[in-house]
């Protein structure tokens, strides 16, 4: 059956004229990065729900991270978060993850979880405190460089919670003081991603509340430094797509924390929610790898794809590898839009037909062209049945509870 | 100058038709109850702060909540969570609360911290955790009978966070057993107060998300279930006094969980982000309370007022008397509101003399008017001075860091 | 290509143990009823674009419906607005409607276009006004008895823009009242579907405004009085398919207007914003219909799928093609769900396995299937093209511009 | 008693080391610009009500406008709609305005009510359209310099209904040639005044959605090109003070259009909804004109206030009487913040001091205080008061109905 539907398939998208051998080439050049700590306990402020088999430090966490890879082809580099995957010696974790075949990704600095910083990290008040967090900003770029990590993924939870508790506009200074040091102290190929999010754990103001103020940020700062998108990030009814084509089309877009949300920040799977705004946010990055401006092109080329979820109910390696296939999933309907069509009916002020020629690609069941790409690259055609029926869910049962959390 | 205040004020209202002495009755008769775990550490997801003097225990929780009904003659009842508060012997647990002057409150269920009812308490697929869950209420029912409560706070955290995980409508009526169960436990003199709340943690569906899902229950129950609105608990732009408003109407309103939010259930200081709110709440209370339906007039004498809320890096007590002190203004504000004037503006269809009728209410300083009923009941002018330069807040410390969560 | 197409997929749902017979009678017993307003112009606040052919009476609106059901075999009904589409005499618009292969739907009141309803019609503070709005719901329903419509359709504009502008509890009351009095005039094969609102045009309160009011209504009407869901009218976050649910368990659901919206009621294609939100909706009514209660399941069998939107900058036509293409398309995919499969991953709190027992079906391409029925039911393959290349848009010209507002 | 009263304002407020005769004059310095449009009739998409006695004509808004100017001594300048307030006479129509003591302010231009613009203007596809809508910008800068006006209001209906509709990225670049070109036309006393909406009328992408987009166009078209924030426009839970805060310290804040909403754009009353946030806002405001650096302080100078409003179903006079006294009051408010006793409470971190020193000036009755100036100022007391009963709203009613719309 998947032979002849994969032929069938072939004939359809010939048929419309979409080049199937280039799909197949971008399909096979998709990266996902996925994050250690999506392999941990994490939860909601309500309770962190343990599970028996989780990663109980950095190395594990690879482990985990590495059936992920070896069953998708997609994730080859997972990022850390500092200090969770704080370890003694990073060339002996670097040979761990060379090992598996993995490389070490992003760093995270993490500005959240001491005492210190309940007011703010590098904008608290305190001089001493934001002192404090601009080093931990520098040891991160330290790290990075043992790591041999490109990109450094910056979140600040920094914020108030109530009118007048802060100075908005010293803050904001403060914060572009404390970017600025960091910045400085990167090397000439290493990336500065900033990420905004509009509330939570502040809950009246955030220093870095919108892609705006991200974007303003890595402007002044220089070309190294990009904006971070978190699907998750927005207010409700933010038009995401649009924020990423118009951050690609300034040559700013560093990359993504995919996940998904109904409400909130959720931290769900991504594309279980709405798995159409997923597909309408690779249908703008691929109509951006088209344009005739090469610095354009070179934004959608060093897009950092990466998992940033927090399976609170979840097996942890089920939900990366369902998270990543829904990623691959959506990314191959969009390659099958057939651009030309779309741009003749926008250029004809032909509404409906514009509207069909994006969706039609979304309707289309990709299944025999995944399943084709998996065949050649050696791949177990359905990577969650592979993974179930494994010996790995039983083997890390071992580990017991009281893994590591997040 | 506060009496020549006091003095201008009661000229002011008096011209405007307002009955002061009745004014001051109500604001007498106003009791808010707090609830025992804002005393303890609470946080976010990210992080919970620990403070230096947090009570211990379900016993000094009970004394830093009669600091706040010393200093300000509002609380004289506190809500209690089980089993946070568990405690061998309820009867010592109650002597201790009246040596204080207060009396235990609410008695508050608590189905979402045990490794069971991850997917569910009384919604779970699982019939033994249901049964377990169901226990816990009729645990609580027993407790409220030691404790003397009146009300049985309901709050379930139950839903699901992705679609087709759960069976929306046997879960629907698994809450309805559990419900019915308990409801058939208590005593006539008792009340349930049934919660809802849109969404966190549950990130796809809540199994009660809004005040119809309570209200239907309460209905299908009996008369002794009654709809808690806690004023966090809603969808961005819902008009929550609307639903004060209809559920007195249906004689169906409980009570409240005061807090404050701007994006989500933030569980901010009640009356912090948008006073006028929480005053358009009142005005709907005090409008019921003219109703000519004496069951109307029933309900809105029957409200509880609770606090609900998390202080995640506020100092608890100070944060305590401020909410109490911010819901005692906006009803003393509300009670100024000249109820003739506003209806025969609506009754004239103008629009702008009903509209200035109300928010000309809210526009009064009524500083004058609350120094006034503290100086008559002997209570400090001003409860958040005298709290900080009184001896307690140096007193805790002693109680060192790592009191209860919660 | 289509043969072959067809034959693979039915290879691949009979091998999940779908019994694809009874997907296609399902299928080709789907109905949804258009509105006639949804081929006149529309627009916003801010412009109503006028397109040159569009209907310029009730008349011409059905002779375009009827294009639609001639070219798709789902629409064989037409909703009407009162008074857009008075006529002198109904028994000749009805036998129009006949010999176009068409029926008279749903038959809508509307109370928010003359002047005298700007501060409400059935709940205006003034007697006279209220009288007026409710002569004219009885009116509508000797206007069913004469076009032989079973249902009647509410939407309220009613509501205020400032607090204390109106009486929110009185005005609640003259709702019920006018109501109730309508309730009494209907025959007994008739229906009142009651919609909710949460805002538009009423900008601080709606009185209607959510399901729970709807809902609470129709419970103290009676058996004949249900709720009509439509799909763009609730507050961000929403989660629409869990009122569907709740509403079908409750053996009230009358029906829906279907529509798409990103922001707020904005009236786009149904399935164009997040198809798979309506996909959702189908997976619950289709549950349902499973149900062991026969109530629960005449429920289904009753449910009034309608079509309520405006299309502003679409041509009106093919705009509504592609709705009722969209719905078929979802609903076709929600056939496809292995309920037997879900219900299992449910019982074993498997929650990825039942979120993917879900989503999968979303995700087959249903062409195959669609093609299949039209065929068998001699419909053009592709309705949206046969459309085009008729003669009838060119035909429709001659009308020019100015044609039927709404 | 106001004697009396503002003595006792007086002594309170300078125990709290307030500067009141600073107060006053800044309150003297207050302008608030209204829209000729405000006094024209207005609605929403169901219906615009008709109302006796609103203008015919250009002249006659002025007429209104000056009335309310002559009451509260705060509305000298008046803004235009083009081509709504066309004329053949710009000197004559200066003249007119200057006579009534008023002078133009702001030129809008109107790009959303001609056919050609339904699928854009500035960035239609269509480059014809593209030309004539930059044509009318021109046109627009022209007037201005008849009318003597410093500002252009740019507002852009642009946008799309549907994913696919249009390139997101091309109309982006389309928006910034036709800013250019008008930029360049400008004179160099004349400003740029950039607004950005989140959706409405376009449901899907805006192409100018938000701050971020408004802001980086001002950067790239230069000093003369600022953001004007219209409050209404923002998603749910937005954080506007913070943004106000954010664009005076990059210089980029030009002004705002003030009005109020509970849901989405619904254009009410300002200060109607939540009375709180428009006194944050001027918190923000007057922080910034206390900042060490003088470009800051500058732009808090030259912020434009401005009021746009939809007075659907308010008398339009007494609406826009309303509208200048709230933000009258809530600049008054705020001018009472002590920001020596924030700003210590700020460097301590400490949340509830900082938090009570902004709201307590909230609290203020400043009706004492706006007597005393108004008293000073030769204005009546009570402006709404006054004109209600003046001969004037009799005196209009001889224009009938059928006034200017918008």
């Amino acid at each position: 059956m998947t032979d002849r539907a994969y032929q069938l398939f072939e004939e359809q998208q010939q048929a419309r004229g979409i080049n199937l051998e280039q799909v197949k080439k971008s399909l096979k050049a998709l990266k996902i990065e996925t994050p250690s700590w999506g392999y941990g306990d994490s939860g909601t402020r309500f309770k962190v729900f343990q599970k028996v088999g989780v990663p109980r430090n950095p190395f594990e966490k690879f482990e985990d991270a590495a059936q992920v890879h070896a069953l998708t082809g997609l994730c080859p580099s997972v990022a850390i978060h500092i200090p969770w995957d704080k370890v003694e010696d990073y060339s002996k974790f670097r040979s761990h993850a060379e090992s598996l075949g993995l490389s070490i990704g992003a760093v995270n600095p993490n500005l959240f979880q001491e005492e210190d910083y309940m007011l703010g990290s590098v904008t608290n008040a305190d001089p001493a405190i934001r002192r404090k967090a601009t080093d931990h900003l520098l040891e991160c770029v330290d790290i990075a460089k043992e790591t041999g990590s490109r990109d450094l993924s910056l979140w600040f939870a920094d914020g108030t919670n109530y009118p007048g508790q802060g100075d908005i506009r010293k803050r904001k200074a403060w914060m572009h003081e404390a970017l600025a040091e960091m910045y400085k102290a990167m090397t000439p190929h290493m990336r500065m991603l900033i990420e905004y999010k509009c509330f939570e754990p502040a809950f009246y103001h955030t220093d870095l509340a919108d892609w705006g103020m991200a974007y303003n940020q890595a402007l002044k700062l220089g070309p190294q430094a990009e904006v971070l998108v978190d699907t998750g990030h927005h207010l409700q009814g933010a038009n995401i797509e649009h924020i990423v084509a118009y951050l690609i089309d300034e040559k700013r877009l560093g990359g993504f924390h995919f996940n998904s949300r109904k409400y909130a920040d959720d931290d769900l799977i991504v594309g279980s929610t709405n798995p159409y705004e997923l597909f309408l946010i690779f249908y703008q990055i691929l109509s951006a790898g088209q344009d005739a401006d090469p610095a354009v092109r070179e934004n959608v080329d060093n897009i950092a794809y990466m998992i940033d979820q927090s399976h609170n109910i979840e097996q942890k390696i089920p939900a990366m590898l369902r998270s990543v296939l829904n990623v691959q999933t959506q990314y191959a309907k969009a390659l099958l839009i057939n651009h030309a069509e779309v741009e003749e009916a926008q250029r004809n002020n032909d509404v409906l037909a514009a509207e069909d020629a994006v969706r039609r690609a979304f309707e289309f069941d990709v299944t025999p062209l995944l399943h084709a790409i998996r065949e050649e690259q050696g791949l177990p055609l359905d990577p969650m049945k592979a993974y179930l029926s494994s010996g790995y869910p039983k083997e890390i049962l071992a580990r017991g509870k009281g893994g590591a959390s997040w």
